[in-house]
């Protein structure tokens, strides 16, 4: 009881810092691995230099690292030595998630025609707009795609790249090849089931938690600890008590992300106010709100089926804002964030972890789903 | 010089027997790796399985297995013993280039809003028809370039997969890694030139050279060899003698592609008439066209400017088949395949490689690049 109290706590600012040098190295991996294909690019001319050089760009001022973390922190917490022979070859492995992070995004943004991410104009839209300025043949538009296409291939393989070239033991990769592996299936597997999910305004809670499992939970926090702690050599309650975690933790963390699509502020999430709902995304959030409007309140169910995913003016954000958060959705996965965040706390501290890493989790954990003010 | 002659003999029947066996052998490892998927497909429930139902018919249905066979007969060719210990490894490693192909083919009908391909739909026609048919929301070529986006991500997954499941020894990996990362980032750096050629209308030879080498020269004969010859442990002149080879093979088979897809039969291409015209394809033939029209034919240069690139009629197409026939240009690059076929075999015929494998070779680069007839 004691644990789970001072886990709702926030975090201590050692384990910040800790975070942000990691974070601050990830960077670094990847702007070397960057530099170690300058030569095959040059061969190929300027033509493919300068397209590179934007996904350079994307890659390196993304973000928190966020699964690269995750995945270090399973390899600390496991035994591993941050100060031993094996730490370089972990952290490379680590950073090559942000590959598959970066074609992850900038596919999803094509199939979203997602106009900016990160408040900056998405991969496609920059390429549209180097055809629209060189007044180039054909529609800008799809040419801007089928760059931010190939740019999201490149990624992803050299994902694989930076895995295989990391340096690790045989033994290692062997262990973690698996969870890699599976990360990429169920991670596509998630996309799409997203993609059909909006296409046939799938209402199910079924459909929208499993969307949340695998498009996000398992690949953010859960896959990345697994793969940590397989390098590490875990044992299996080690691997069970991050899983076990990971897979609540990455849900709250998704249901947050929900409630930030509808309610955020765009200045913190880099998208357009009411984003999902313009968009239509089929989220845990709108799938309790539908099922207590089609119990209580008919006119505002006729409400969220005739308006979302359609064009909306900034009064019918409003509004939709309103009838969801009457309905009580909000507050519904408010208190859902919390039960997973102690159910998640509980499996991590009943495990045999390393209590500096268990400290470091609650605090990624705490900030990956508390409410920001 | 006895070689050469009888090198532009077509190949023995003996060996034809061979590829088809060796093709079916690459289908049936595919369909086991597809087999092998279910239970992680099945999890994510039946709208994945039902989608990569089509990647798997697209993927067994596929072609000549023409890159997994160059890679056999890199192996084969530099000691490689199908008989042995290793074949079943190294034929998984093998099939695994098949899987680049499908995300390549099914990426590149993206971005060429190909409706067609292998005489059938494309994955992306497929999936549009599948939301037409359901009446879903929202425009349903969008959604079927989503998920053709998708499954092409997964197909590239898998062929890593699969390299990576092959069950090779470590050294043979560390030696193929080198190349199987190199053809991926040249494969797609090939693709965006094709891409950025087309839209900025790019007239160069040096060019269309260029894409050629990179899109499918290099990828298709040059890469598959050195990757098969690498897994067998071959020395360094075995290694340039196959890389000679493959890579004036390959030009020479896309040079034949680029007339095919000018003067081809829908029948044999599976491609509309003329579609490289409609499309406005950066080909060498077309390169040769324009240079000799600007030199002698300044109406001619006028007609293919204005038109290729364009919404063409039936008449417009035969015009354009005309005009580049009357400029010399096919005959020019008939002359080209000729010169390269002959360089490849000197190539080969001057390296220490299995005399079996080197017949079975100049068998496959004929049909590559012959007239059809």
């Amino acid at each position: 009881m004691h644990r789970i109290t001072a886990a709702v706590a926030p975090p201590s600012p050692d384990g910040r810092g800790k975070d942000a040098e990691f974070a601050a190295s990830v960077t670094e991996v990847l702007d070397h691995f960057f530099a170690s294909r300058d030569g095959e690019l040059s061969r190929l001319g300027d033509v493919y230099v300068n397209a590179v050089r934007e996904l350079r760009s994307f890659v390196l001022r993304g973000g928190k690292r966020i699964r690269p973390t995750f995945a270090w922190l399973g390899w600390l917490g496991a035994g591993g030595d941050e100060t031993g022979s094996q730490a370089d070859s972990v952290l490379r492995a680590c950073a090559a998630w942000e590959f598959i992070q970066a074609c992850a995004l900038i596919h999803d943004d094509v199939m979203d025609a997602s106009c900016t991410r990160r408040g900056e104009p998405s991969v496609h839209t920059r390429f549209a707009d180097v055809h629209r300025r060189a007044s180039w043949r054909n529609d800008p538009a799809k040419f801007g795609e089928s760059v931010a296409i190939l740019l999201g291939d490149l990624a992803l393989c050299w994902a694989d790249d930076l895995f295989h070239e990391a340096g690790l033991r045989s033994d290692q990769v062997a262990r973690a090849t698996h969870v890699w592996s599976a990360m990429r299936t169920e991670l596509i597997g998630g996309q799409l089931l997203d993609v059909v999910g909006e296409a046939s305004a799938d209402e199910s809670m079924e459909t929208a938690i499993r969307i949340d499992r695998y498009k996000t939970a398992a690949y953010t926090v859960e896959q990345p600890l697994h793969f940590g702690a397989a390098l590490a050599g875990a044992d299996p309650r080690q691997i069970r008590a991050f899983r076990a975690f990971g897979r609540d933790i990455g849900v709250a963390f998704q249901l947050r992300d929900d409630l930030l699509g509808v309610f955020g502020d765009p200045a913190v999430t880099g998208k357009p106010v009411g984003d999902d709902l313009r968009q239509g995304k089929r989220t845990v959030l709108l799938a309790v709100a539908l099922r207590t409007a089609d119990a209580e309140n008919p006119s505002a169910a006729g409400l969220l089926r005739d308006k979302i995913g359609t064009e909306l003016s900034d009064n019918d954000i409003a509004d939709l804002r309103e009838a969801v958060h009457e309905l009580g959705a909000a507050d519904d996965i408010e208190a859902r964030i919390d039960v997973l965040r102690q159910g998640a706390f509980s499996a991590l501290d009943a495990a045999p972890i390393d209590p500096g890493i268990r400290d470091r989790l609650h605090g990624m954990a705490w900030s990956a789903t508390r409410r920001s003010l």
